[in-house]
């Protein structure tokens, strides 16, 4: 027959994180991981709370690109476009207010209220991928060679060091 | 050079709509119509506004799936899959739900609260259109032959011309 | 080595399908369900048979265009645009005409001669899917509530449930 | 406004085309070349008239996969996997009769009836474009190199210099 | 969680094929047959070893775009618009010379220095396929019927026989 | 008619780039910027040379997979998976070898040898764009604000600072 198996239902409880890490905010992110059902249909979803001041670290995806509105507070948002004129794209959002962070471009937010902020965001795959640069760069497992991150950040290996440390 | 053109910045206001209509909702969509930079990125996003028992009547996009979440109140959801089976997936959403209706199926909502309802919904195309049942059937211009829809939905011509004469 | 395995061979017989029924049409169609080989490549096809003045019922596809071609007998066809503009494109087809139903819009066929007709349509998926309008609307199980149908079509309960027995 | 521009309306006459012709065979396309409207879509289609024994000699679509169906006549079809296997598949199909010729390979179709023979196809690209073997190997402008074509087909330079002439 | 499991290594040793056949040529593929990893990634690489006057015979890719790239050697390469126009586009390069050959289209290269040359591609495929015209005109498995192929290129059945005999 | 234009020529000459600078690399791309005719291909090349020593920092392609092979010279190459195991999966090549990285995943390279090294990398995008870390997170126009990255590595605002002047 014509009929196709779309048979499934689901949904994902959307508590709020917990924001007391070093970043001030928190990811609930609603995959494929998440909701099998979304297998094949090219999208997903993800609350973020951030504590006031609160940030979400410089970071992009691999596979999507993501809209973003405010439903609570005030956010500095941003992207960086790539080379060679790495332009800064960034706006303070008010509740409601709408941006995009183009597929694959670095980007990241901050609570610019003293007063907690919420976010929805959506993103253009089921399995969008999220590499955060301070993890990729200084946390991946085992470590990048500090020569080879001495040399492409032009500071000494110590400083490498240093921040390989934290993460 | 190896740079792409990424260089645009958009913020779209996100005004509660007017929910005084015989449907009880208002829709404020964002998609490449209201943002350009959209275009080609593949995603797109809407914000409903429900007064109390007020619907999103049945409809469909064209080129989407949608996944939607329940900012404030409670909803009723469901799609219908396609033939023979035209199942019906239903669920009552409390506020931080999430639900997915794939791309192409037919479905509603309904705020099943006596408060006003939000929902935040993202969609998997820049341009996911949308089909209302009511409209594409008994509200085309020039309207579809009755002796069609007469013997489509098996009832009296004057039945209806009834529901076109709404539409 | 380079190779890819596309080693398989298909036919599906033609046998023309039986129009009694209320609709007076009979669908045969030709898709991944019939042909496994046609996964991933895009492509399915569908015989429709028409008794006087038979038609297919108001229907669309989640996820194909479909190409039409008339190959005995006169049909009228059309389809109709998403919102706002809700506009019905139709024409009236004569043998070896050809039609085109954009990908997920509303469409319909009805055979407008004293004659059987017959039309052979492609579409742009291996499994396009059809959702039949009264069916997905007026004959989901379970029902779709039928506050939500009388207040989607503007009439009253009893209309929506003389249809919903229909289907 | 939500709405998408899907405003136009064709239909192209069907006309038997001559097979006076050393092949035998005549063919209509509908493609975005005939039919504007088509862009996007993904789809097109084609009526082949046959004379008597007349052929389709070997050719593939660069970007499509071809479904046909017989409308009337016998038809032999065949399509050859790719290397390193080469292996032919091929049937003797009849009225109503369906076969796949998947994206890029090779195939062809021969009328091995004594009366006229009629297909229709349908081609998964709006633009599908179609590399006849003899013309691309035999009748480019200019000519593949005669050495080239005698190392490739493993024969003497004249036959193929009397190929050329040919095409 | 957000991970994607990408979880992989490998490399491919690249040898030098052997050159000691009739076509003067060597291939070696590195494609997801040669390493899993690259299923989904949408690109696979080949190295080609050309003795002197050696040639790649005419042949197209039934689902990639090619580019190639000279890193020894002389090399004449070309390949064919599809119909009606079938332009032959062809050109001598030299070492680091890059050209493109589009997807689907017959193209050939040819080694036109004393010297040994060496080329390395890339396609728009981890599986793009390869149809050599020799291949799957004269050497499939059945033959296509000679009848088919004198008429299909305008020869006595002898000589599609001889050639036959060769693939 | 089913003809295509794909009517045109390119070659692109490719020297050796000048390593004279901090990272001892010389990046020749060959993309839709150098070779219009690339644009829908879904493919580019790029030629790396690296004096002894040299690296290309740690970047990714926010569109494309990459796949690279060693021409000259021995290199070490590494890419990190996405949240949360940023795993470094890397590797030592040997001329020959063949390596790749995923689609937008971080990744570098640098040569492990006394010589100079070359490398040819296909991409699966006529425009794949480029992401080098340190360029986008400390060298943005205009700057990404000191507290940001400060809180982002979890480092002092004038270690920030001293990066942000090289870049």
């Amino acid at each position: 027959a014509w009929v196709q198996a779309n048979d499934f239902s689901f949904s994902g409880l959307h508590n709020p994180g917990n924001t007391g890490n070093p970043f001030g905010s928190a990811i609930t992110p609603v995959t494929v991981a998440q909701i099998p059902g979304l297998n094949t249909l090219g999208i997903s979803m993800v609350r973020i709370d951030y504590a006031p001041w609160g940030i979400v670290a410089p970071h992009y995806h691999p596979r999507a690109t993501e809209i973003i509105t405010v439903i609570e507070g005030s956010l500095e948002v941003g992207f960086v476009t790539s080379n060679p004129d790495n332009r800064l794209i960034s706006k303070t959002l008010q509740k409601g207010d709408v941006f995009v962070f183009p597929v694959g471009l670095l980007h990241f937010q901050r609570n610019v209220g003293h007063m907690n902020a919420v976010t929805i965001s959506a993103l253009s795959s089921q399995n969008p991928g999220v590499s955060t640069i301070a993890n990729v760069i200084f946390g991946s497992k085992p470590d990048i060679s500090t020569n080879i991150l001495a040399k492409a950040f032009q500071v000494d290996k110590n400083i490498v060091q240093q921040i390989q440390r934290k993460f």
